[in-house]
């Protein structure tokens, strides 16, 4: 045995901790200046390095030595702190992963996702589903293999689930998005017959130059010291934390609509919010950032809908907002625009969908990934059973595969298992809003200030300092018990009663 | 014997190559980011991982079995093409370098540097000489003893020019700063008592929006494709390669001067001008990008100043930026812009010399670098000398060390023999102007049309495509006979004089 005592193994931890980030750190500074500056033919030499650096974190991660140090410390775990034992069971998942699938299948992989890619664009713009469903069958073999590399003593399915929010299973799932349809297709139905809202100002004509002012103020508002966080262009808006000091968002600011980009803002902001939010201690570790998916869209959809889209916080912000487009927005009322914000319509496109339907466009994907995964459905049948559980789910008929089953990149990108902690965080978010306000009491009076500084406060102390620590439901549950959709449903319920004028 | 035949020596070659280009491409993207978009609090995070990647990078180049490759390669010479001989040597230079400076040395001198940097900056902006003297005397001796780990059959401050400037000797630049001391000396007299150029309309108020927008178009002038460049705002300007495929120039607005960021975008456009063209044969070997420090500048120096400082160019281009700047420059004809932009006046700031004093400034560092390094001047005589060569070449009492010897950050950055290169491009690039002008004819009616269409190819066909493959003075005597600074006091001259109108 190479280690004397468990302070020599923690260290050789460390190391290899420390070196993952540096890899990480490198290989996303690329990908995100890929996104954001670099001239747009430059992506062969990107590539080449990429693949260079990849092979180098390979290396590291399936180092044999890792495996003596690891068993080391599993043996000596009584010694350890509950961080380091997290510490050392999360770098245990990675190592094993990697080495779990064989490289020859890795590599096969990686190059099916790469062709799989420009298939799928090309498809989705000819809507030519047939000509990607030997890829996606073949991706759905693979994600369904490496389901059990993964974890064998899992269903296949909730092994990759396991993936994007470690714990959830399809148990869980179920009945949480049985409660949430429930609640959420009658009051549909409802809204169907109300009054319709009319948010045609917002597709006015609004320039990027004052959006950019726009979006540098709600960042104010967020309290985002930008001296840790970046905010930049790019064609899809997203967040990457290189550390807790060094966060960047991005958005796409588009001149015929206002909300896309401000809301983009506050929903990344969420996600920026909580990266630098970690504590100091979990950096360069295993612990560092966000716990999960589920947990990190808790936080953008926390600050994008259940702070963002309120009507105190709406009603604060406008004025302001007005003075960036005093034409634009001259016969437009802070009512006006609160209601406008949250129009609910059912659609055909989830990235376009608002806070009450998007949860559907969600379940739609899960109950058909279940099957592919499970194996009770084939890549053939697929546009059938999407635009029948579309029509079921939300009452509109799909007009063609393009805005249909092609329409997100999830899964020729190789993601099963990921669309649910959309719905979950929409779902965590509510239930830490009902746990906030036993605390605080009443929002009400700091959202109408726009002061978001308690609301930040609770959120760090009880969610966002953690990082990696908890698992998603542990961490949820120390901060709110344990997960309860009845939250949701009660929101969304109570919300768009009153949105509409619902009896 | 672990290699076969001189093939499998030179695939063990190309990989390290690549993983060469691969660690630094990350490196420098890190970099890149930090003078462009990071956040300006972010350095501590940067800063850990670029030690991690550096240490890859250490671990990488004085691996033990690079030596038995080249080794191998060396032996096999003869079956070897001149570009693999080449690349054979360059890689040995670099391997041999990092393995004969101690790794406890070169981390001490890593050290010293980072402190270096931050008390030159408190010393500059309090004018405390002494304060920064202790470092700086380090920073000296580090450099002689380095200078005999690069190469101990040279003297030591010609160890450390070869650095920059291969095969470079203080002999050759004696010679070569005397004569052009000659030429510019009496230049700059006779200069003094004609009659003054007004420049004053160069520093009215230029809004930063319209000066990109004329950035855009002197791109477009010179002709560099923006799918493979891009063009950023930093502090300082600089130019990045990533690969050939891959570069970004950068600039800095100021709203009170019109020429700093637009010259620097044609400075920044010669050093991309260059890399972007040179072949993509040499891509990711130790023979891509351009060759040296010296033949770079002669580039960027070119464009800048014998292109876009001569008379046709300028009055080809006026018209086009008068339209990004109607009223400001409503009153100043296009003849009045080209002597601004040549207006010469001794000063005491380098940067923000003219072309004609520039090499002057270079001078008075060459002179005290060659006896800080040799051994005849010390540290804390060093501001006295300063001040006297500054009066004697360029006639300027300068008033304090915070624009004396404390106004570069190069000494402070470790930078010795670094200097003469900017002298030594420009006189490059004068005499690479005769070749050319011999094998095109006149350039005057090409420049009057702003059609850089065959200087660039002349120069891509000299210079640019054969990246490192030869040594500076190979290339260039190839390109256009041994060096000869008497093409480059002659082009001073009759510009000069034609200019203020000398006998």
């Amino acid at each position: 045995m190479k280690f004397q005592n468990a302070k020599e193994a923690l260290e050789a931890l460390k190391t290899l901790e420390e070196k993952q980030w540096a890899l990480s750190h490198a290989m996303n500074m690329i990908v995100y200046d890929a996104a954001t500056a670099a001239p747009k033919n430059s992506a062969e030499g990107r590539g080449k390095t990429l693949g260079i650096l990849s092979a180098y974190m390979y290396e590291l991660i399936a180092a044999p030595e890792n495996k003596e140090m690891l068993a080391y410390l599993r043996a000596h775990e009584t010694e350890l702190s509950e961080e380091e034992k997290r510490r050392t069971a999360l770098t245990e998942k990675t190592c094993l992963q990697i080495s779990r699938i064989p490289q020859e299948e890795y590599t096969e992989y990686e190059m099916l996702l790469n062709d799989a890619q420009a298939v799928w664009e090309k498809a989705k713009n000819e809507n030519d589903f047939p000509a990607f469903a030997p890829y996606l069958e073949k991706i759905v073999a693979f994600n369904r293999k490496f389901a059990g590399y993964y974890n064998p003593d899992l269903l296949p399915y909730d092994a990759l689930l396991n993936e994007y929010e470690e714990g959830i299973t399809m148990e869980v799932l179920d009945v949480f998005f049985d409660k949430l349809r429930a609640a959420i297709v009658p009051l549909l139905e409802k809204i169907r017959t109300a009054e319709p809202i009319d948010d045609s100002f917002l597709y006015r004509h609004y320039p990027a130059d004052a959006q950019k002012k726009c979006a540098e103020y709600l960042m104010e508002v967020l309290q985002i010291d930008r001296g840790y966080c970046g905010l930049a262009e790019s064609e899809h808006p997203f967040t990457d934390n290189f550390n807790n000091k060094d966060v960047r968002i991005t958005t796409h600011f588009y001149e015929n609509n206002l909300t896309s980009a401000l809301y983009s803002v506050i929903h990344e902001g969420g996600h920026a919010i909580y990266e630098l939010a970690c504590d100091d201690k979990y950096t360069r570790t295993a612990l560092a950032g966000g716990v999960s998916m589920g947990i990190h869209e808790s936080q953008s959809r926390f600050f994008e809908n259940i702070i963002g889209r309120s009507e105190p916080f709406v009603l604060a912000v406008y004025p302001k907002i007005k003075e960036f487009f005093p034409e634009q927005l001259a016969d437009v009322s802070a009512e006006d625009f609160y209601r406008a914000v949250n129009k609910a319509e059912p659609s055909l496109i989830r990235t376009e969908a608002d806070e009450l339907t998007y949860c559907l466009h969600v379940m739609v994907r899960y109950e058909l990934e279940k099957q592919l995964i499970g194996g009770t459905l084939s890549v053939s049948d697929l546009p059938r059973e999407w635009n029948r559980l579309y029509k079921e789910y939300l009452g509109v008929d799909v007009p063609n595969d393009t805005q249909g089953c092609l329409q997100d990149t999830h899964w020729s990108g190789g993601s099963f298992g990921y669309f649910p902690s959309y719905a979950l965080g929409s779902a965590y978010g509510a239930q830490m809003l009902s746990s906030m306000k036993k605390d605080l009491g009443d929002l009400s009076e700091r959202l109408s200030r726009a002061d978001l500084t308690d609301i930040k406060a609770w959120l760090a102390e009880h969610i966002h300092r953690h990082a990696s620590l908890y698992q998603p439901s542990v961490l949820l549950e120390n901060a709110c018990g344990a997960f309860d959709a009845e939250h949701y449903t009660r929101y969304l319920t109570e919300k768009f009663s009153d949105i509409y004028n619902l009896a």
